[in-house]
Order: structure tokens, then sequence, then C-alpha cells
């Protein structure tokens, strides 16, 4: 019989749990996808015009797992005038033996939220600036915290600098995180951000460029993690076409959204200065930091849901 | 907060309803999903080499409806020999008003062998001779018993012949389904049953003809139900091509499984002489059966999933 897991109880087993193993769990996720040890068929997606919703379904497994994973996760952007969240989800673990269920996560989106904060963590282990002076934010939302939540356990910097949109919500921000040990400084300016951070972690739901590439600074890493989806984009073109290293979560996503699928459309990047996360991981290029601009494009793959999901299905 | 709905209050829940209402309830699966009144995407597929195994993802939504529903349904084939049912499922129903989970149907793939049997009630019902004097059922597994239960209400008729590959299974089902009010006789020979019988249904997993074109009557309705996987085939392509009429649940769908899809690639078929079944319902042919050979070929629509799930849902 499969057993039904509720929030509450996922909330526990990943606040009670050690943050450099739930990092390991994510750059799993990452070195599977691209070893080609995982089967990952297309995202689904289903989108609604009344009210404005959509649905995507991310599923497959990692070749010698006991299990396979379905999430489905759902934005709906009018629920918050009815006192409800825009996001949701679940993810549905089943056995790669016999194809019974085995546990339904009711996450509701935490877990989505989790690992892709873990996978910040995880792109910034490898690809921060040795020295980093000042963490950046450009965002401050539920992902601009998870995000800062899980850096602190790659980087040694608690210097931070976040934009935001409104200053209400950069008070709150800054009184949340600031608990969490970080010397938090807000700016309604990311310019300002840009100027005085060499990492940057973007986490907007913007349609529009937020970083303008004549504004960063010469060695900087910038993690692009807002653009999820097809029309969402948060970097200045200018900036891809600047940066010396591209990594992406998954090569085939970032060429249909991401930051980087405009520019490769135009073809004004060559794919091939683009490298998967995982292949990097993997890959001796690692070990040396070239100066300048880095960036990696996030835009969240079906091995991440996989590997939070055994994550909490073994803490049970 | 979702519910969990195990088979044993589904299973109640079709029992006691009326099965022209369930007959009803399908018929709109087929003419919302062809009026263009549905939103659904392609169905998402995972394969697993080792044990051997596939799960279909079948998802989508009718637009005036509150819910917008997701039907994992899984095959693993070596399930029998560790005594566990080769196929398996759910339903989860989700409000198209907020994205948030209203329930959790773990019907195990009954309601998907209930939905398919319907949709034989519902072919029958438009598309059999005005006198069927037998039916004939190819195959003799649980869907050969869903069909047969079901399409007494949409025919009058009681006389059945049985084919299948062994004698235990078939006398299993005469036993079974005899109590139903059929008079069952059976056959190791599926060219008796092409003789004998002007309705005949199709439900095994073969994946070499076992309806030969010549063995046929000149007025028959054929609905074939089994070929709902790229290799599966039960007619022989013939049949198809003599075919005064055919019929499928899904255009799209049967362009790439299914009986047609074979002689449609090959050039053999004009993709005119198709039409859908709720296309068909909807229209004035209907009215007017042709004699000669008809075949519908349904390999299962997500509306399906749809109608019953809400079926379900609106009597708990």
């Amino acid at each position: 019989m499969e057993s039904v897991i509720h929030k509450k109880r996922i909330k526990q087993i990943i606040d009670r749990a050690e943050i450099l193993e739930l990092i390991r769990c994510m750059e799993k996720a990452f070195t599977a996808y691209s070893s080609g040890n995982a089967v990952i068929p297309p995202v689904g997606t289903l989108t609604f015009d009344s009210p404005p919703g959509d649905v995507h379904i991310k599923y497959g497994y990692i070749k010698d797992d006991p299990v396979y994973v379905i999430k489905i996760a759902s934005g709906f952007y009018k629920n918050p005038s009815l006192g409800i969240s825009s996001s949701n989800g679940l993810n549905l673990v089943f056995s790669q033996n016999t194809g019974q269920i085995k546990a339904i996560l009711m996450d509701e989106g935490y877990l989505t939220d989790i690992r892709t904060g873990l996978a910040g963590a995880v792109a910034a282990k490898y690809l921060a600036p040795a020295k980093v002076d000042a963490i950046g934010i450009i965002g401050s939302g539920i992902q601009a915290r998870m995000q800062l939540r899980f850096l602190k356990h790659s980087i040694d910097c608690t210097k931070v600098l976040v934009w935001g949109r409104s200053e209400e919500s950069l008070l709150a921000y800054k009184k949340e995180m600031s608990s969490y040990g970080f010397e938090i400084e807000t700016t309604l300016s990311a310019a300002e951000v840009a100027r005085e951070c060499n990492l940057i972690v973007t986490v907007t739901p913007s349609t529009t460029p937020v970083l303008d590439a004549g504004d960063l600074r010469q060695d900087v890493h910038i993690t692009a993690v807002g653009a999820d989806t097809t029309g969402k984009q948060e970097l200045d073109p200018d900036i891809l076409k600047q940066a010396k290293l591209l990594v992406v979560d998954s090569a085939e996503q970032c060429r249909e959204h991401g930051e980087l699928h405009k520019v490769i459309q135009a073809g004004e990047l060559k794919e091939k200065s683009v490298i998967e996360l995982g292949e990097f991981i993997s890959s001796k290029q690692r070990h040396v930091r070239k100066q300048g601009i880095t960036v990696a494009d996030l835009t969240g793959i079906a091995t991440q849901d996989i590997q939070i999901s055994k994550f909490v299905l073994e803490r049970l």
C-alpha cells in the first residue's frame, strides 16, 4: 500500500537533514542526467487561459535506482487573490521493478523550491570565483530565500546585497535571512548589485533583462534560476555573448527556454561553447576557473525531482 | 485537503451506477475530444528494459469542466510471476481554477479497464449492424469481460462466440460471463468467429493479425481494442482496405499506433476515409449504416480518463 506524505512531514525531514548531504544528492541529479544514466522524456505541459495557469509534468528515472518519479507542478497566477499560493505540486514515486506506487509526496511545491535552491548551491560550488566578496541576489521571493539558505554551505561569504522591486519585500527578506547569519544590504538598483557582487543569483519571473552586461564586474559568476518557461528572461543577451563559460542543466531544455534559447536561436552563440553542469562537474575543467564572466542557466530537470524524492523517501 | 480513494470504493461506485449513464458519460469523452472542446497534449511515455515495463501518462481537460485529470498507467509484464497484476494505474484530479489537487483515485488500472469497456459499447451503439446475430469476442482476458459486460447495454443480442488460445481460459470466461445472461460458445478458431458473428470485438495484445479479411461476413462491424501501443496489431491490413467505414477515437493517435497506422504509413489508405468516433456520433452519417465492413480502432484517449474520473468524483 502506498503512503501519502504531507508537506509538514516532508519539511521536517528536510529541516533535519545535513545540508551538505542534500547538496551532494543534488550534484548526482546533474551528473546522472549528463552521463546518460537517466531516462528523461520531454516535459509535459498543460496551459489554461482563464484563470491563467500552467502545469508541468517532469518524469523519468535514473537507471540503477529502485524507483521512478513523476512530478506535477502547477502555477495558477490568480491564486494569491484567493489567499492561496500560486504554485503547487506533488511528487509520485513508483517502483521500477513492478510499476506499483510507493509514495505520494504531497509537498505542494516545497520540494521543487528546495531542489531549485540546492541546484544554485551546486552551481556556485563549482563556478563561483575562489574568493566571493559579496553575494548578489536579484529577487526577494521564496526562491531568493532558498538560494541564500543553501549558498551558505557552498560559499564562504556572509556579505549579501539583495535587489527587489519594493522596500517592503526587501525588509522582510533582510529580517528573515539575517537570522541565517548573513549581513544583508538591500537596494532598488540592480546595477548596484552588478557593480558590487562577484556571485549573483537571479530569481525573478522577469520577461525582460534585469541585469545589464555593462554593469558587471570583470570576474563574476551568475546563476540564472528564474527563466523556467518560454518567455521568461533575466539576463541581457550581451552577458551571454561575453561569457567565458556557459553552463546549463540540460542542453536540450535550454534550447527551448531559459536564458540561452533566444541567443542560440538567433545564431549568436555557438552551441559548442555550452556545457551541461553534470558534464562540467565530472570534467577536469572544474579545477581551473578562468577569469571572466561565467553563467549557469538552470531551468530545472526531472533528475532533481527524482533525487530529492528519494532523499525524503529514504528518511521516512 | 485532497482525498485518496481506493479501488474497493471506486468499484462500489461503478457497480452501483446505471450502465446507460456510464455509456453516455463515455460518449461525451469522444464528442468533447473531436469537437475541439478538450485540451489533450501528446501522451507521455516511459519505458523500462529490465524488468520490461512501460508507463503512459494521459492528461488534459475539457474546457468547461471544473477539473483537469492526469492518468498514470503502467504495464510491467513480469509482475504475474510475483503474484501481482501486470497493469496498474491511478487518476489524479485537480482543480482547473487553482491547480490544487482534489482527489487521487488509486484505482490500480480498474478505471482504465472500465472506460475501455465502455468505449466498446459506444462504438457498437453507433456502428453495429441493426440486427446482431452473434457477438464475437477475440480474447478471453479482463478486457474481453469488460467489453461483453457493457455491450449488453448497447446491443440486443445474447449469443456470443468467444475465441482464446487455451481451453482453460475459455471455460473460465464462459462460466463468469454466462452469469450476465449470455449464451456463450467457445472456439480455438478465430476464423469461426469471423464466419458466425456480425459484431466482433478484438481484445488481444497480439502483434500479428488474428482476424483475416477472407473469413469475414459481408456485413460486419469490428471494434479493435487491443492495439494500444506501437507494435501491436490484431487485424489483417486487407480488412482495413476493404472497410466501408473506418472510425478511430483519435485521428492523431491512430497515425502513430493502433490498427491503422501501418496502412496509413504505407500510403494504402486515404486518410480522408477515416473519421473520429466523436465526429461520427455528432454527424448525420450515424443514421445510415452502409452494408459492408466497418471498423472502429480504439487506442484510448485522455478524455475517457477525464470522464470516468469525474463520474466517480461526483458520486463520492
